[in-house]
């Protein structure tokens, strides 16, 4: 049985204060577990309830791709304890405990690829989905402001099915980071180096940008996502390069009240995938 | 005051059995309850809270769409009392009580355009999505199977952004659906009449579908879209006359356990999306 103290410990990962003083966040289900334990991150705890479900050796990728030693910690525990560590509403029958990452942002290399930068997202299920999205779309870093809900909040680790494992997230202060971004660039002659032959631009949604199907879109550049009521702010917008907008089906103006918007998720999935067209 | 018969009778809505007993739904906050005060559904009740921020006459569209004589009641209640009726954590200023519609499937018209036939999809903010994609893409009338999520939830509804005034959902068997309705395309020749000259097919998504963007889409059909985890049944499957994918960017077989799928409403919008190109 888990010691009283050891239960409130993972319990406190739950809010970003605990994950934030203890630098390791939580992730459950052995789908998760699995892309976790076969990633860069460092997996420090592994809890599981052995309900004649769940392989440890094959099903965990501990036979093969897993260095056991990596470990401190794996185990057995009772569900009723998983009951108490986890921050489902239906538990499953593994959680782990991993290492909140370092990354260091690398400017000169973002130049030469497409990356998300998203603006005060609060939805932990938005969050999440727009990190699997990136990951589908090959897009492997994403810049947040601070005001964007932690990417190690439990809901956003559920919602990326794994691709937390993946896609690099970065907190910074948005404004100073494209301000100081562009003058990287302006150093590199406004183009990337030996990357083809398509600029580096600013994007953004916005209800009056260019039709996203009309625009000839570059393969280096950084995407904004704005908050999902109110958009890219006017700072942000400021800084655009290039204003693009999601053409809705049929009619100019929306008929009768007709959808205005897209869900941050969903909107985010559509510019990606008009990007990668190719 | 809000009486407690009243109460527990708004509390009931929360579920899908007083729902069915009362043939009502509820829906929340200004947007949506303006959506649904200009739509054809009839709302039968609007409760709301004085708070500075309501302004009955011309935000709840009172003054020139709205008929008042459609409503019933028109009640000013205490915050406390709104807390009480609310399904939402953190309750708006206006609730409405809303007619369950009965909407009747015209076959022939399915005919002559593109709809969205949905197998048990579980989670009410993805099929709340899907609808509001429906309502973005021009796709009025969505299929859903008898265990799909009831999309007259609250927080479907909530995620429908107001979409739900817009978007018709029936509840049928799905393969009993399908194969009759396959049999009114024969009687039609396998094509609709006088619309174009594109035929009519039953898309679904799979992993081994062809690349939608090297496919010839049609704008009459049915799109198929599968449950969160296992994807499209098989018996429906058994059913489709094209099966498409969504390429994932840069690698055939995914990297290290690259995203192996997307969210279902991300996967939605895509699929619609490229329909819509034109």
């Amino acid at each position: 049985m888990l010691s009283k103290n050891k239960v409130n410990q993972l319990c406190s990962l739950h809010q970003k204060k605990g994950r934030n003083l203890q630098n390791l966040f939580i992730a459950e289900g052995q789908k998760l577990v699995q892309d976790l334990l076969v990633s860069d991150l460092r997996v420090m705890e592994v809890y599981f309830v052995e309900d004649g479900k769940l392989e440890l050796g094959s099903k965990l990728g501990l036979d093969s791709k897993f260095e056991l030693d990596r470990l401190s910690y794996f185990v057995e525990i009772a569900a009723e304890d998983m009951k108490k560590i986890s921050a489902l509403t239906t538990p499953t029958n593994c959680l782990a405990v991993v290492e909140i990452p370092d990354y260091v942002l690398d400017k000169q290399a973002l130049l030469g690829k497409l990356s998300l930068v998203v603006e005060d997202v609060r939805d932990p299920g938005n969050l999440g989905t727009i990190i699997r999205i990136a990951d589908w779309f090959g897009i492997d870093e994403l810049i947040c402001s601070a005001e964007t809900v932690d990417c190690y909040n439990p809901k956003v680790v559920q919602a990326t099915m794994g691709s937390i494992a993946r896609v690099k997230v970065h907190y910074l202060d948005l404004v100073k980071f494209i301000t100081e971004f562009k003058g990287v660039k302006e150093m590199n002659g406004g183009r990337s180096k030996g990357l083809g032959n398509t600029s580096f631009e600013i994007y953004g949604t916005l209800m009056d940008g260019e039709r996203i199907d009309g625009v000839k879109l570059s393969d280096k550049g950084l995407i904004v996502i704005g908050n999902e009521g109110r958009g890219i702010s006017d700072a942000l917008q400021g800084l655009l390069t290039k204003k693009i907008s999601i053409p809705r089906f049929g009619h100019v103006e929306p008929k009768r009240g007709q959808a205005e918007s897209l869900n941050a998720a969903v909107a985010t999935a559509l510019v990606c995938a008009e990007f990668r067209r190719g």
